[in-house]
This record gives structure tokens, C-alpha cells and sequence, in this order.
């Protein structure tokens, strides 16, 4: 334990995603404890102080601060994690990289590809480590999909299908803006489940199926008009409540990816499905133990889909947890992804989604704003090295 | 179709079952139209003249007879197929089979194991044509899992489970005894779950898995007393409401049975499950185009339950129905006897299960209600030729 | 049966819609005995003389033409019933409809709106009884969907997604044009997927949910040349092997459509769900008897999606099978459209949809198929009365 | 944090249990931070040193102990956690009380009912906190499942049934004895599923649905002769292989347990289902987070069995984790348990199960396996206060 690097943590933010991190830095010893490298939680920032104490507290930061830029300027501090909305990704992600530290940041990476674009240069001029938090590629069911087909087991693609349906938004009466519904205010967030959701399954896609190079998309707000928490006010709504689109990929295959929060029944379903020349991959985020696999070159009287229970110790990160059968859940796959970060310290490789790798899926995202907007195809200028 | 070889039906009993064979006679020439044989809907027998008539006309049946030993009597009947309830099996096989008709009987075969002793002598003695309906072992889902096990693919058996679960008579509110519900009343039927649905589960067991050695069951009777249409009065129920038993087969392995009618959300699950060394399989009448099927010598990590979807040509029956994925219902198990039967006709063997065979089954069943009622295990003399 | 009313039936092809049709005509004495009409297979038509005598006799038609000009010469036809390729229901049913005949036709009604114009001028000068098989609406779980929108279960509708995934044309040794691969020869089909599944979702989906108003949709063609069984020369494919679209509904609804005949894993995968402000619904074929039924109004902690098992007497049509928990299939779509056509003899009344509703459901088909072609949305003018 | 008082922690062993424990404490402060009390780990115990310590330096423990009795014999320790195999439970607990600490014991209890007997007195005569750790309980949707039926909403219960599936002993290469393999030592382990994984089903059982009565049970052992670690000779295998039974709970409602290592495709399927008047209940731990419910009052036409995402803020323990619709995993039983000790202090209450509830169980356990042996009904002489 003694002869471990240590990385010293300033979280900015401790929201849902200031959980979600802090939990996966202080799983990383009982469960990889072969990393050289180790987290220490060394200070967390917020705004009001008393709160951010009670959350020190809970979660073993040593420090609070309540301005970002001082928590940049500390020396004590190695990396940055940035859990905030997303409209403060940009300027803190930035000063950081300015300040030598490496940089974690919560997905999406920012509002708009021009926003996205100095972080880049700023992480790549900097020479710091960066990452996105895109964890759903943690899952080891998804991680396992992702072995599956660079080992060419499903063999050329024709379709790839996603969704990302939730259901907690259908009340006229909830407000925009403020701490629960900040993901309703376009100011704070940008857009709405293009940037919230799509862009988790559109990082998922690119990473399982390569680039997507053209989009048709339609969006819609369903509810027009809501109570503003910050001026009180009610205000039009800017965000997509609902966004759909049609794409080419790269590879040849067609896609179609829905989101929306006006699905009732759905709490949470992300879902991918893939389907190749010999073989095809379901996942829902809702079982996410579980890979749903078929292959054509099962004898045919008994071939059908498989329901692969993913908590076998030879199926991806579950050597680290129980034994067969026993499940995981959400927050292991911040976890897996704070562990391969720290992994990639030993060698000085990537954690990927890099900034570089994120900012390609908000072109896709941009892209797909635009083309609802312009109701037209939209080329997205995405460089995917698959 | 004029060179066909007719075989003149008289159908005892027009109720549910009625309908589920005359509607098997019916489809044959549509669907299995290379058979030799064909049926003839000559006359149905019951009580109720105008009735009947009804049942007649609805279903084709060219004539009518009120009195069971008229239609035996009658030349141009080939085959008596026998509808009622359990209690009248015996008396009316016996006398098909002296008169040199065919016998299919509905299952169960009899009451009990002494009152089915004549009836195997019977249709033996005169050397006659005899099936049992246990129209379950022909779903194609069913039948394909024993080509299955036949073929060695599970090796070595430890486990057998099989359940039927239903909920219709949990409401003290039903009567026992009439044409609903003659099932209750213990005269008519034999015995209550028992007989009506474990008969059921066992027929497919032992043919699947080979004979069932010994027992220790339990039953239950949760409505002590119910109204009698017979009587008009208050009865003590007789039957048993519930029934669990489990056992050891002749090739080693366990069996666990259960059957109910107080299964609340189980219309009628009769379900099974079979474990074997190197693969598993399940199978649900719910879902019943659907095998599960686990093979464990699949690719570790991507080895899962496969659920089959038996609609494909090449699967059992499938080749006579439509085309990949278009399911078949229950009536079609009764279309597959029907067929088998008429096909056991053109190179003069067996249609499985016989008399003789159903009287195995009974054996199970017998000794299953002695031991509960004697609360110790029962051998059960079954004899099965695997 | 005496006094029934005869329905005089003459059937234009044999294929394996000339099999579900024969079928459904001849259940109906059996589970819809009520009915005052009744249909009598009196010939059937198709060029191969041989072949079609084999399927006159099987089926229990009374005669064969081989020129379907002179089957609806014939006065004692009452009905033509048209299962032929798609390039020929124009012309048959339009001589159909002059000869006073009523017309039921397989689905699509045509190749295009164009053609399909004069069909529904024909049958609509002539006031002949006419529909056309989008038989999928029959089945007793769809159209318990029916009821449950229409008696408002949902409230405000928010999205409608429908899929219908195969997987049979990947190998591209498949031929295009013959008999079992017309569908793959866009001069006797009009189209790929289209106009073979889609027209089933988009049916289906205006029937559930209104009109669709405008569409953008993406076609690929996978395998660009295969031999053609008619020249036997090696040609360009111009069908669509795969088709998505996305569009807007009447009522605001967001709807997305993906058809393919190459998703590894699904046989005939047509699936929708509708997502409205109080509950939503999911279908899946290959499980037909079962519909999904999410309802927000139940407690929260007990609230989920009900798997409802569509088997009880209180269901649409299913007063007319078995019991509870036993199954119905596929050709009971068919059984159940013949029915209502038969009963919309008695009053008068529409068997819905009518070429005039199926021609709203071209207008979409080709409406989908332009924006393909032309990278951009498409109105329908769909005039749809919900 | 200050202010919390501060139970210290001796853990003896750290096999899987020592880990999922360890785990348990880890978490509390994150998840649970309102506890008045917390764990500090204090020292752990086993016989290997080297490895020892380097679980200590993985899980924080403080110190290491070669010897249990010198831990029991600090002074700086409060409560003294058993993780070793069950043939040492009696010994350490025992020690355990006498010194006045409080003792938390892997399940099950003892491997037998009379080892268990001073365990429950010295732990009753000490006056120290105890619980036993069947996990299981605090799965939430288990945790919900007792809500349910708590509130009347099941009433009369008929059926019980459970399984506690696994396939991992099959080959007849595995050994007997040592780290992995102790389970199927009878010495160490007492018996096999029976211990292992009935006790589990049993205590969820009588939790869920009281006092279990009288059991008729069959067990069998597969593989006859297995090579001891210790020994390193082949020798007779005295561990069940597998273990049915039957039974009758206090309520009357009637029960059917099965356990086996044999049963291919199940890596841990602990199940349950139960079977009242107006509801019916199932859960599965493959997929933990749900719970299906079915309840008879529901509209008939849109009943059905209900798949309950049991991630809601309003569903046990679920508050203290992430948002709808996101899972947990197996480890997080344990934190809740933990949890519960804990808030036990607080109040004084009980954490249960205690020894002396566990005792019951044993009980069950202990007829079960004399009723195999003799082959007939043994009563428990349970009693349960439910």
C-alpha cells in the first residue's frame, strides 16, 4: 500500500455525478488493489459551504473550497474532476489543463463542438491525462459486446439500434432550471436528451460500430412552457423533451437511435442492439447483467437468442468482484472507468473516451440538433479510428 | 383425396374436449394432406338431444345418438373416441374395444389403476387401435426437446421439475359437480389435480425421462366444502385442490412435481424443466412456441439460455404449419396426435401413448394420492420401456 | 347451417397467402358458427394446372380455373379473393369489382398510390363489399390495444415506434424473382421492405394512432446484384432490403418504423409500442398471445410492465377458442379478419381497412420511399378517420 | 463524522465472506452517513500470515491476528464478525459472548441444531448484539416483497415455493476439502445444498411466511467419492448433492424447496414465489433488482404479471443509492444489513435474524436432512414468531 503514487482529487461539483465519482475512487482499493497508482480525495468544491461539508464529510474529502479557480491554483491538488452542468465544463476543464492537471469531466464533454474545441487544445497543449466519463462502456455486459465484435464474431454490421427512453419529465408542473432540473434548462445544459442521453449511446455506438458520418433527426418539446426556478418565471422551454435519428455509419451499416422523456414505463433504458452478417448483440441498461447474444451458426434447431448472465470471473472486470451469478450494478462502471484511468498512468496510455474521442461524439450531437433543426441530412464530420 | 382410406369417427362427449378433437379430425386434410387415412366425422353421442345437434352441425358430425352403446353398435363406426367425464372412460372403452372399434381416449385413462386394468385388456384382447390424448407431448417445443434428449445432448440426467399451476377455483363460490366443474367433484373425476393436471406432467416426464420409481407427495384441500349442482347442497370436497410430489426416476435422477388450481397469475402454467451433465432445458405452455435450452459446452463467455423459437421448418410439425416465426396455438398439440394416429394406421404401429402406456401413468398417479394420504413413500411399479 | 346465407368464394393464387386464407374460410363453421353468411370454397385459380388441383383437393375447393378473367366471369362466384404477387391485384381487382364481385386482396393493395387509385374507384362505382388482409390488426392482443387506446387507458400520446425485423435474405446466393422469392424482385413486389413489413407497422399504426402527417426516412440495399430466376442472368437489386423512417402523427406523436430482412436473430420480429401520458403498450409477434401494459396510475412501489396473457373470454375474439392460458397463432389473424368480413355482411357494414384504408397506408409507403430517394422530408397526405 | 460513536471491528477470515463483509463496513459512511454508529476494522484474523496482511493493507484493517482467541481477547475490540467455515462458528461465537462482544456470524449458524443450542445461550446470557448473515433479506426487492405481504395485500397464502439452483460441482474433478472446495467437505461445512443454500431459502421462507411445520424431504449425492485436499486420497463424499422437500408452514399454506450444484445453466438461482388469494409474488437473484407481482384485483383484461424495477426512491434502501431505474448488486445485501446492526444500536432493537431466529432455521434444516435419511415426514418443532 505504502509504495503506491498517489493522485491527489479536486471534485468540482457533488451532485448525482459528485456521488457517483467519489464512490468509484473509494472502491478502488478494496477492488484493484494491483493499481500503482491510488486516489486520494483531497478536496471537493461547491458553492454552499454547509452542504459541501456535510458531502466532505460523507464521502473523506480532507478539503472543501468554494471557488473553482482556487481549487485549480492548490498545489496540492493533481487532477481535476469536473461533475458540474454542463455549461461550466468549458472554463474549468480549460484552467485546469492551463494548470497542469489532469482532467476528468463528466459527459457531455460541453454544450457545443465550438465549446468542446479549446478544451481539446487545451488538454492536447497541456499534455495532461484527460478522460470523459461515458461509463456505460464499463458495464462488463458492454464491454464483453465490445470484445465480441472486434474478435468478428458478428461479422459485417447492417444495423445498429439505440434507445434512451425515460419517463420522469411528463408533469407539466415540474420547473426548469435550478438543482434537480437543471437537464430542463437549455442555458445550463444545452440541449436536452441529445446531450443528457443520446450522446451517452451515440459514444457507445462509435466505440462498438465506428463513426457515424450523416444524420436525419427530428426532435420535439413536448411540453412548451415551464416554471423558470431561477427568475420564477414561466418560460419557454428550449430543450428537445424528444430526439430521433437515422444515420449512416462509417462501416456501411444504418442506424437509428430515440430518446425521449416522455416514454412511459422506461426509467432508464439504455439499449443497443446490433446486428451482423453471422451474429447479433441486445443490451438494456435496466438488466444490465445480462447480454442477449444470437448466433446463426448455432445448430438450427436449437439456435435462439442467449441470455448471457455477464458475472462470470473470464467476462470483462468480473474477476475483480464476486463469484458467478451474483450481479453488479449502476456504479460499478465508474469504478471499471477509475480504474482504467488510473491503469493508464502505469503505462502512460489513454483512458478513452479522451476529450479528443468525446468532442467527435458531440459533432454527431451537434449535427443531429442541426439537422432537426434544418430538417435535413446533416454530414458530422466525425474522425472515428476504430 | 379419393383413394383415401376412411375411417369413420363416433365422438362420445361434446364438451371441451369435443371441440379440441373434432376440430384435429377437421384440419388433417388442409394440413397433413399426404395421410392414407382420413377421417370421417360419422355421429357425436350425448345427452342433451338439442344440444348435441348444435355441436353436430357446428362441427360437421353427420348424425346424432343420445345413447353411447347405440353408436358402438352402429356399422359404420370405425373408431370411438371418448370425451366424457373420467368416470364413464372405462365402461365405454371397454365396450368399443369388444365391438372391434379404435379407442382414443381423453386422458386421464381411468380413475384408477384397477379400473384401467380391463380397459388395457380390453383393447389388447381385441387387438385394436387405442392412443390416450396427452396431447402436450406434441407441442413442437415439446417434441423437439425429446429429440433432444434422445439424441444424448444433455448426458447424463440429475434433475426433472415440472409444475402445472392454475387459479380458477380459488373462489368458495364455485360449486362442485355439473358440466363446469365436474373436475371438483371427486366421483366424476378421480381425483382433483391429481388426475386432471399431474397426469399431464407425468405423461411428459416418463416419456421424456424414463419411469418414475417411488414417491412422497403431499396434497391439499384448501375449500373443505362447496355447493354440489348435483345435489343442490353443501359437500365436503373430496378432491385434492393441491398436490406435491417428489420422486426418484429409473436413470437416477430427481423429479419434483407440483400442481394447483390456487396459483394465483397462472392460467396454466405447465411448465418442466430438465438438468442434465452437459445441457438444460425448459419449457412453459404459457409461451409455447419457446424452448430454453442452456448448452453448457458452448463458449464460456458467451454461453447463456438460448430461447428457441420452435417455428422453423425444420423443427417437429413446423414443416405442415407457416414459415419462421409464425407461432402455432394449443389446438394444434390435438392436430399432431391426430395425425401421428392416422399415420400409425398406414404402417400398422403404435400411436404413443397407448392404453397400456397411460396406464404407467396412472400408476404414478395412484401411488402419488397413496402417499400423501399415507404420508410415506410409495413404490409405483411403473414399468416403462424407455 | 340451413339457412346461412352462402358466400360464393373464388381465389386468385396459391402460395402461402392462398393457404392462410383457404384456412381462415374454413375455420369459421367451427368457432364462428354464429355467423348468418358462410363462405363456400368454389374454385381457385393459378396458372400450374397439376399443382393447383392438388391444392383445390386439399383445401376443398370445387373446381380450378387457370385464367382468372374467367373465374370472375363465372356467375357462380360471389367473391374474389387475391393472393397474387403484388403487380397483379390491380388488375383482378378492378375486373373483380366491374363483374359486380365483392374483393378481398392481399396486402398491399399495389405497387403505388397510382395504382392503387382505380382499384378504389372500382370497388367503390361497382359498391362492392371490399378489404384488404392487414390481418395483423386481428390478432387478440393488438386489438385489445385497440380497446385500451380507445377507451383512453393512454391519454395524450406521445410516441409510437413499430419494428418488424426478418433476417432470411442475408445469403447472397438468394435469388431474386420466382415463387419464394418475388418479394425480392422489385417489378412483381414494388418494393423491398416497404411495401412486404412496413405496410403492416404503418397499418397497424394509424389504425392504433391516427394519421401519419409527414415522413424522413433512409433505405440501404445490402446486396446489390443477385441472379434472377426469370432471365437467369445475375441483376441489380432494386428493392429496399432495409428501410427506416421517422415522422409525426396527427396528434403530435413522434413515430419511428425500421424494417430490415437483415437482423441476424429476428424471424418475423413486428413489434410496436406507444408511449402516452398515462400508460403505454409493447407488442412483439413472436409472442402474440402476450401484450405489455405499463399503467403509471398504479401504486408506485408495485407499479411495472404487466406481461397480459390474451387468453381469456374477455378479449377480443377469444371467447371463441379454449380457456384461459392456452394459445392462439398466427393463422387466427386470418380466421378472425373472415369473420368480421363475413359479419360486415349482415348489417352492412365495413370490414376495415378497405382499399380506401389501405391506400392511406400506400400513400405512406410511398411517401417513405420518395424521401429515401430524395434525402428529405416527405408529406403524405394521408386522410386518416380515426 | 466526529461525533459518531465507534464500533471496532475483529473479522475472523477472509475468504468470499471476509470480502463481502469488509465491503459492508466500507460503505456505510458513504451511503448511510446518518448512522449514529460506525465501524472502524480494527483487525482481521487467519492463519496465513503473508496473505493476511495483504488483505488487511486491501480492506483497511488496522492490524492482524494469527490467532482468534487473542483477538477475542483484545480489548480494543467491540464486535467480533465470523467469516470461517461453519465447523468453527460454535467455537468463536461462543468465546465470543464470554468476552462481551457483540458477534456477527456468516450463515448458517452452526451444522447443527445442538451445536447451534450454546451458541443462542451464550450470546443470550452474555446479552450481546448478534445477528446471523442471510443476506438475502435485504435484497430490496425481498425487502419489498415482506412489505407487500405485511400489508395484507397477497391475504391467505397457499403456496410457497423456492429453488437455490447451481452448477458448479459437476465435474467429478473438482475435490473435496480446502479453500474453494470446503463446501463439499462434510466435516467443515456440516452438509452441502442444505446448509449452503436451503438455509437461505428457508430463512427468506419462514421471514416471508412463518413457521415451517413438517418436512417430507429426499436428498442425493451424485458423485459418490471425491479426492480430499487435506488427505489427498478419493474419498467417500458425504455432502448432499442435492435436497428436496415438502412441507407445511404454520399459516397452512403448503411449501416445495429444491437445492442442488447440479443443475446446468444456473450459476445462482435463489427463487421464490408465493401464491396468496388476491396476489402472487416471484423473484429470482439472476435479476435481482426486480420483483414480479401479479395481482388478481387488477382489471381483468389488463391483468398481469407485473416486472417491478425495484429502483424507486419509495422502495427499501433504495433512498440511499442512485436515481430510478439504475441497479444494485449483490454486495449491497450486505451493506444494508450493516446497516441495519447499526441503526439496531442505536435504539437498542434487534437486528434480525438473530442467533436464536437462525436457530430455527437449523431446525428446519437439521428435519430436513433426518427426513431424507429416514425417509419419512419429520415436524421441525420450529417456532416462529412472525
Amino acid at each position: 500500500m505504502s509504495d503506491k503514487k498517489i493522485i491527489r482529487i479536486g471534485l468540482v461539483g457533488y451532485g448525482f455525478m459528485g456521488r457517483t465519482h467519489s464512490n468509484a475512487y473509494n472502491r478502488l482499493e478494496n477492488f484493484f488493489p494491483e493499481l500503482k497508482y491510488r486516489p486520494v480525495l483531497k478536496a471537493v468544491c461547491a458553492r454552499n459551504k454547509e452542504r459541501l461539508q456535510a458531502f466532505a464529510d460523507q464521502w473523506g474529502y480532507e478539503s472543501i473550497e468554494t471557488d473553482w479557480r482556487k481549487l485549480i491554483a492548490r498545489d496540492d491538488i493533481d487532477a481535476i474532476d469536473i461533475c458540474t452542468p454542463n455549461n461550466m465544463h468549458a472554463e474549468i476543464a480549460i484552467a485546469a489543463a492551463k494548470a497542469g492537471k489532469m482532467v476528468l469531466c463528466e459527459k457531455p464533454l460541453a454544450r457545443t463542438v465550438a465549446e468542446a474545441q479549446p478544451m481539446v487544445d487545451a488538454v492536447e497543449k497541456a499534455g495532461v491525462k484527460n478522460t470523459v466519463w461515458y461509463n456505460y462502456r464499463r458495464v462488463p455486459a458492454v464491454t464483453l459486446a465490445k470484445q465480441l465484435i472486434d474478435a468478428g464474431k458478428l461479422g459485417k454490421i447492417f444495423h445498429y439500434r439505440a434507445n434512451f427512453l425515460q419517463d420522469w419529465t411528463i408533469s407539466p408542473e415540474l420547473p426548469q432550471g435550478g438543482e434537480g432540473t437543471w437537464r430542463l434548462d437549455n442555458e445550463a445544459a444545452g440541449s436536452g436528451v441529445t446531450g443528457d442521453l443520446l450522446a451517452h449511446c451515440i459514444d457507445t455506438a462509435m466505440w462498438l460500430n465506428g463513426g457515424i458520418k450523416d444524420v436525419s433527426a427530428v426532435t420535439e418539446t413536448f411540453i412548451k412552457e415551464r416554471m423558470h426556478t431561477g427568475t420564477g418565471e414561466v418560460q419557454k422551454v428550449d430543450i428537445d423533451d424528444a430526439c430521433i435519428f437515422h444515420c449512416h455509419f462509417d462501416n456501411g451499416s444504418l442506424g437509428v437511435f430515440e430518446s425521449t422523456r416522455y416514454a412511459r414505463g422506461h426509467k432508464a433504458a439504455k439499449t443497443f442492439e446490433i446486428n451482423g452478417e453471422h451474429a447479433s448483440i441486445k443490451w438494456d441498461l435496466h438488466d444490465l447483467n445480462r447480454l442477449e447474444y444470437f448466433d446463426h451458426r448455432d445448430e438450427s434447431i436449437t439456435r435462439g437468442w442467449r441470455s448471457i448472465h455477464v458475472t462470470d470471473g473470464d467476462q470483462p472486470y468480473m474477476d475483480k468482484w464476486w463469484v458467478p451469478g451474483l450481479s453488479v450494478g449502476y456504479e460499478h462502471t465508474f469504478v471499471h472507468q477509475a480504474a482504467d484511468f488510473f491503469k493508464s498512468l502505469e503505462d502512460d496510455s489513454v483512458c478513452s473516451p479522451t476529450f479528443k474521442e468525446a468532442q467527435e461524439t458531440q459533432k454527431v450531437c451537434e449535427a443531429v440538433l442541426e439537422s432537426a433543426k434544418e430538417r435535413r441530412w446533416k454530414d458530422t464530420d466525425v474522425n472515428w479510428q476504430k
